[in-house]
């Protein structure tokens, strides 16, 4: 009776009532405990400040020390047990110290508070993310490199609206990642530099009175310096913030790549295949190759995009300072870390991994006219003719080839004189496609020299 | 040294190599486990249709029906193993199967795929959420109809800007989220009756030559009829993106009344008292109760939202038919949809606790001279000013109470009088909170007999 | 030496000073002023509900009514003032109409305030919108039915990750579109019902004491009845929020279905030819068509969907009744279903223009074994072999059709046979593209039959 | 009957037919024009290059930059007549350059394409809003210091949860948003130097053969140095997606303050007042103050973020180099740069004319035991009791004082030492709130002489 009624007013998955609604929708542990190292780092660098600065006794502070490790080893070695009473990962490892230790337990969370401990936790793990991101993205910018060299004059169609415009190398095209990686790793490197800064000390928000040692504390968790406003401190998210915008630009990238790799395994281009380990096969179609990786990764964006929405949604109009909201801040940079760690790594090994078809690639290269504004720019550099009227000559070109069902390369000299006389046979050394790459030598230019010039480059800069 | 070397290659988490990297990135049987009874259903009625129509023996039929039955007992009962190697749900409930009937189970995938087997699940699943979110909002409508009912007379500030503008009526106010919560209600029921096709028999994207009924399939599962085009059917997510889209619209409802509790809950508001169960205490400040509850429902809306961003940005731009991007759709939904119903079953408990302070909503309705439109209003209606000659003359009543530091009725007749001519006694009748409340009748006012009407309307809506 | 001064304060671009700076951020006429018709149409039915219930004088409201078609047609005209210190659409009309009639015009706002003034003329503009998008989705629905029709019987690949899986026909891959704007409709109309409640009456917040007939302005205005609760009323934009959730749905499949007309336009596939019309040239290759207005519809997801995290973003926690944050509304709103009608319309024209080429699509469907599974079904069928073994017989005739660099139905009986004794002659009847698509009959199947009946569904359905 | 079936084929709106839908979806000079500036200025950096390198005639070159200089007085004057047929900026400005220099205008596109033009004019406006936004965060900030100043010693309530928690100074809680702000300015000025790097040059997508002078141009227009990878060039919106995250996390900070602002401008606050200037009043409440500028700059998250989800999307998953997807990117970094710029400048007018009400907050800063935590440690400190001991200690005396009905420096001596033998007159120094705040010396704490410091070295960093 007493649980039909529970059912009415709860609706059948809460039936359980007010106190279990309250622990779902509460507790963290579940997924804060991911912090259980940061945790421990941070009240280890805590104690030993304690004690250097006379707050505590100095063998309080090392039997927390050592109660810490006790509490890091029983969590890596899984013998730890969870508590959703105990609500957080701070509680547990607290409550777990002072059945090892004692009540000197008791005197860690002097001068500090969970507020100043879980912004230190999160960005320690989150600093984490950072570094393995830029582990991350140089180890896939050094397999676009392997790519780019051996290929620095393997030509290709460069495509503007998916349709052949000129012809472009392909250790060129691999480049426009490595910078489009590159800028990502930037990204990464200056949101480092700039969350790097220790809240803890910052107590509930507004400091302490007890005389504590802030810059010791910093530095003992490997931070440039303390933040400089205790509000500001346990309510800035702006870490996760800035994270899950530079993930977000960086899986963006990534989708991209996805995208061609995709259209370049389909039957119909065939410019690349993948390795079967980054494929999956049909039982029954052995030829059939799906490029799922490449598809996951092109579909990651919209999880990692999703996590930004979803913590600035959650970060919107909240006053200052700690609130309840921001506890839904770790389970979208969590998620959303892994996936673009995980997606980079799925790519690094695509690229590594996969084969351009080299007469595909070639072969789509010369047709549709490609060369075409090479012989315009021919008509301007050799002729004086002004650029307009160099491109109407052009246009009348490729109309008698076109006509003809033949390419530019494939008109005779006759031909061409016909429509302008002072063309000769000259003309001919740029309507191929291995001459019209070459001749692109501008800074940033499709030519093999440029290519592989960008590709020294960047083997200097990654050291 | 080949570990050293797979380090730079892959960084250091995914130190394992491309083939951890692609079961990591390839396998869904971690969170699709959760449609284990979609399945076998789906499964179990595709069996019943083979031997109906006779393209399997009615023995094989039943023999894959008991073993399904068996297979789900095992997965409910936590007996089951799962394999990351069989990918997921699908094949692990499969290859169990075969384990228990043999290779009658070989039977089972005749005339369907794996692209209308997940259709048809997640579509099962995402039914049952609409229905569970039907409960969960009727719920929560019952909590605030028994709010609104106890306090249609009770007097509170209407605001705007947050600002003092005019009485209401907590019943009112507590009615305006009925609506909320209500039209939420009729988008739940509005997708469910969309969604509900079922897209078994689909089979890979283009139907199939067996004689199947799909009407017998789509009856049993509790389907109105199958989905028309299969092309369509397996490559569509519209049910997930509606779901998800209600749910966002409903989670903003949920987060403007978290905010409100909030606000309400400080100390300069006061005008509820929310319960112990839905706050948390501190230990030294037993007189703190932080609405915690009310700030994580405020939250939600950010993963909910969040969640729909994702998958809208997985979607956008997807080739027919089925792309392996869609793997992404459903932990997007699972969260979206758990923290949901979270939401609306915390909500329900925290209004159905929640006591709001009489004498605080009172005193405060009065302030700010917040009856200064009835008095123009009267004004109108008995000396039939026009709308803006009688607001002048309100205003100039207002700056008089203001100068003195006294409020509208606390003015005598002599002063109103000195301001224009036509005011007597019966003017006081509009200047008092109660009546002021009591004299907006107009359909939808804020009266309580406008609020019993609807109360009523409501509790005969919900049968 | 003050401008000086202000620059440095305010920075470069608002070197004005504070009222400038008010004034932009405040004044919301520069967009509003889109709501001129519906704001009179409100205005009018206001005025003739005020003087049906004796609230103001037969003639004043007539002098109103009146007056209000005069700015209309001064607004039509282009002869119309628009002032920004007048801040907004109400303003600038009630001022203008204040000058033709004179005093009257002050009796027009009795009983109702700008709150419930905007809400309803919104609700107006918004419906017109649903209402225009109705029409575009059955143009564009008509486009594809004509298609479908024609090519009931045209052969293509039917991809699944963008690899051949199994032919289809064309009109099936036309009709898989029909169904996703269908849903759009069926959403589209479902948005109209659930809005079509009138707010106006509902003045600032609390209703009125004024004995007004909300039933008849509701009717005036082509609503089904008054809304409910006059604070709900002002505070809610549901509608608008579910305006850009269903043009953002649709906006994704007129992502996807763009995304295949860029991909089948391009050099590599030559599926389809799009129109002069809707393609942009180049001047120097002039076989070149860029898919312009593919790619452009295809981008339109972005502002969309943008324009409802904005809107959601907006309204997240906003407290009752009104609140400025909700002046935001209506530039989303406007761009969203400007670009979205305006997409519609643009693939209508790209649908109704665009040629199939007939050769490229059939010669592509039978690349790939794309019949496969066609001949396992026939082995299950007509030789009852369990489905995992006769997906085995089948691989191995792949592997041999592979080895010959032929394709399936190029193997002879005495190759087949030499796999499995069963096979005779009559297998051939499922290899070829055109048998295996009339072979899938199963409702929602590819086969001719199945489309031409749905084809005649849907124009059924549109009447 | 013409207009009858267009209309039909059409849908109302778009009842002119494809033509007038292809302009209208098409062409971008109704915004694009705001690049006028940025355009002629590459423009004439090219054409100067273009001398210097003896590609054209200095003659001609120098006719161009003069004919340039002209269209953009004609443009800035207004006399500029602006055709949609011409498309798009670009080619507006060279159709005008040829009628007044005559077919020397043709010799300007040498060497350089749209696609290489509209990335530098793009990126030569963003880079302005990265200045205008340095310039206004930097007044933003200057107006937060100076309040931070004026009030570093007046106390206020902290809040957690919006429920009080430690007094803390009006000062200290100013400066919180100055590192907020901080913030902001070194993510504008990171992204700017990352973002400037120069795209002419790249052309098309291949770079040129033309021996052009790419860092003579880039020096030009006040670039770092030339882009590195001409695919790259063409196909990044790096540099918008930057600015939008900026912007979007800014406009989280000022959305943050401005819901504060809000809230304590409520009659139950009462925290601050607004200036007039920066509110709205009403008519007949001249007490009504509407905090509308505070409400708006609380919505502009909304657009700003809604704008890097519109980019992010179109972005998603597409391929090099240049697709028309893209033309998508100006409106929305236009509309977000528009609404940053003034939300920062309204919020910089607000917080220079805003005036604290010291009494309220000095009395709410008291209220709710707020200093129970400095009770706590002045028991660890002086007495030595472990911290939880201390606060069991402290909660025994809160509730004393609260069955009192009095707050804890209105309890005497002797009830203390009932609680605890250990206290003396000694602890009634840490009970009151000004000896509360002047005790949080930590760095980063909200003592005043912290606040001071913090104040006075960032009047350092700005210089």
């Amino acid at each position: 009776m007493a649980e039909t009624t529970s059912n009415q007013m709860w609706g059948g998955r809460f039936a359980a009532g007010p106190d279990a609604i309250m622990e779902a929708i509460n507790a963290s542990i579940d997924f804060d405990k991911r912090l259980a190292a940061q945790d421990i780092a941070g009240s280890r660098a805590h104690a030993a400040m304690l004690a250097a600065t006379g707050i505590v006794e100095a063998s309080d502070a090392e039997a927390m020390r050592e109660g810490l490790l006790t509490v890091l080893s029983e969590i890596e070695g899984g013998s730890f047990e969870f508590s959703a009473a105990l609500e957080d990962i701070h509680m547990n490892v607290e409550a777990r110290l002072k059945e090892i230790v004692g009540p000197a337990a008791g005197r860690l969370h002097t001068a500090r508070s969970r507020n100043d401990q879980v912004a230190t936790d999160f960005k320690l793990w989150v600093r984490d993310q950072l570094d393995a991101a830029d582990q991350g993205l140089t180890a896939l910018i050094a397999a676009l490199l392997d790519q780019a060299e051996a290929g620095a004059d393997w030509v290709m169609p460069g495509f503007t609206h998916l349709q052949t415009a000129q012809p472009v190398t392909w250790g060129h095209h691999m480049m426009a990642y490595v910078e489009m990686f590159g800028r990502d790793l930037s990204r990464v490197r200056d949101a480092r530099k700039r969350m790097n800064e220790c809240p803890l000390g910052s107590a509930a928000l507004a400091g302490t009175g007890f005389p504590i040692d802030r810059d010791m504390t910093a530095a003992a968790l490997g931070f440039d310096r303390p933040t400089a406003n205790s509000l500001d401190a346990v309510s800035d998210r702006d870490f996760a913030l800035e994270f899950l915008s530079v993930a977000s630009i960086s899986a963006m990238h990534l989708s991209r790549f996805a995208e061609e790799l995709v259209i370049w395994s389909s039957a119909q281009f065939r410019f690349v295949a993948l390795s079967d380990r980054f494929s999956t096969g049909s039982s029954i179609m052995p030829q059939k190759k799906n490029p799922d990786a490449a598809e996951l990764i092109r579909a990651k964006i919209g999880r990692i995009f999703g996590a930004q929405v979803a913590l600035m949604t959650v970060m919107k109009g909240l006053p200052l300072a700690y609130s309840k909201d921001m506890q839904e801040d770790k389970e979208q940079v969590f998620d959303a870390a892994d996936n673009w760690l995980l997606a980079l790594a799925a790519m690094t090994g695509m690229v590594g991994d996969m084969t351009a078809n080299r007469d595909a690639l070639e072969g789509a290269a010369g047709h549709g006219f490609s060369t075409a504004t090479d012989l315009a720019d021919w008509l301007v550099r050799e002729r004086n003719l002004p650029f307009r009227e160099a491109h109407h000559v052009t246009g009348s070109l490729v109309a008698k080839a076109e006509a003809r069902g033949c390419d530019l390369p494939d008109l005779t000299l006759e031909d061409m004189k016909e429509v302008h006389e002072g063309i000769d046979t000259s003309v001919f050394d740029v309507l191929g496609v291995h001459n019209s790459v070459a001749s692109r030598t501008s800074y940033g230019g499709t030519a093999p020299v440029r290519v592989r010039e960008q590709v020294a480059r960047w083997k200097e800069v990654l050291g």
